[in-house]
């Protein structure tokens, strides 16, 4: 049945909106930025395993997050929703160069060089990590226990491998904040939130061993502690595996 | 053993070097758009298959392309580049904006709703079309053929899976030429040559029927009649499947 609401449609042209799911890494990393801009955003959540007819009329991909802008356009998914969110400030306040460097700034900060160095990251969590690790877990872990109503096990052999990679991934991460305050120099980027994203995925199904990386757990620690991390550390998912004890504790 | 050639590292500091593969699809959009952009670029090749240790200590993650700047700074990642690309007119022409919107517009044109068409079409390509066709098809074609001397052939099943994946992706190139002139609207941007980037691969490796999609031919006729993608395209790489007759033909 079609639902024709114009209090909804009110609604929609007066919030930005974001279509995600609680456990899908990139709508996190999405949610903690618009968190971390204080942008006020009315959530919709979308089960994407089952490919819902409408939101692949607003993504023909059926991926996840779509932001749905307060004049109701879709940017579809976390690349164009990031850029677009850098990019936001020069639409908010034409008046002057200011409010452009400060949205921008957050989001991507830094010169040229240092802004390439912060989106080679995020297509490292994005892309790199979510082939070699959380998109694994979480169709083995969560997609396909939805999907069939139980599910079988994961395959022995390949789980192996993927916490093989996740063990490299958690190195790569502590090379980087043994050096660095944030993942892509001194100051928090986009960088820090689709690592939180992907990382705070895969922790909820319980697939970091944290032991030994000590200047990773002191970074995490300070991304666990963030307001916009909080709320999303706190959600759970019914019929989804129980995150270990340590999952939302900043001190752990 | 190491090189230390000085005249080399001279080359480097004058010229936009790019690390590529010939048959990567990342690399060839960047290629495309480095054309484009009429940006001279030394082109040094790499075997990503092998992954080569100098490749790894300028991408941790051993991806192509990289593009090393005038700086001797390396920018890893299509999508890093292109964005790079975007910005680059800033530093270049810093004294009036008609430089910047020129480049910025060449790239990702438009206004922020259009521009993030551009990027959800990029992501489309680069992304899911990649997982869903290019990336397989390239590890058992060539990859695997180059590792293991020989190879086996790809798994049957499989293969008839990618390409009903390609028949998707093409009948949705042909959905969206239908309706405009380039694939984000009636402006060449970098999602015509994310997409040829990707298209051009699988064309070579014999991997699309192009019979009953018009519109999608005559956009890919026009992509190829441009000189930045005619000099790829009359590439050949010794070792890896013979192209079809057509590949490099604009009118086919």
């Amino acid at each position: 049945m079609k639902r024709a609401d114009p209090m909804r449609v009110t609604v929609f042209s007066r919030m930005t909106t974001l279509r995600h799911y609680r456990l899908c890494p990139h709508s996190r990393s999405i949610r903690i930025l618009l968190g971390e801009l204080s942008i006020a955003t009315t959530l919709i959540e979308d089960k994407p395993w089952t490919w819902p007819e409408d939101l692949l009329a607003v993504n023909p991909a059926g991926e996840l997050p779509v932001l749905v802008t307060r004049e109701e356009e879709p940017v579809c998914g976390a690349y164009a929703i990031s850029e677009w969110l850098s990019e936001d400030v020069v639409r908010e306040h034409p008046d002057g160069s200011g409010g452009e460097r400060a949205r921008q700034g957050h989001v991507f900060p830094g010169s040229a060089s240092e802004r390439a160095e912060v989106r080679r990251l995020v297509d490292w969590f994005h892309g790199k990590m979510h082939r070699d690790v959380t998109g694994f877990l979480l169709e083995e872990k969560v997609y396909a226990r939805f999907r069939a109503e139980g599910g079988g096990s994961p395959d022995a052999e390949m789980l192996r491998s993927v916490q093989s990679n996740m063990r490299q991934h958690l190195r790569y991460v502590e090379h980087l904040t043994s050096a660095r305050k944030w993942l892509a120099g001194e100051t928090l980027s986009f960088a820090d939130l689709a690592a939180a994203g992907q990382i705070s995925v895969v922790d909820y199904l319980g697939g970091i061993d944290w032991a030994g990386h000590d200047a990773a757990k002191l970074w995490y620690a300070r991304i666990k502690s963030r307001p916009s991390v909080r709320e999303i550390l706190s959600e759970r998912v019914p019929g989804a595996p129980v995150p270990p004890d340590y999952y939302d504790d900043p001190d752990f």
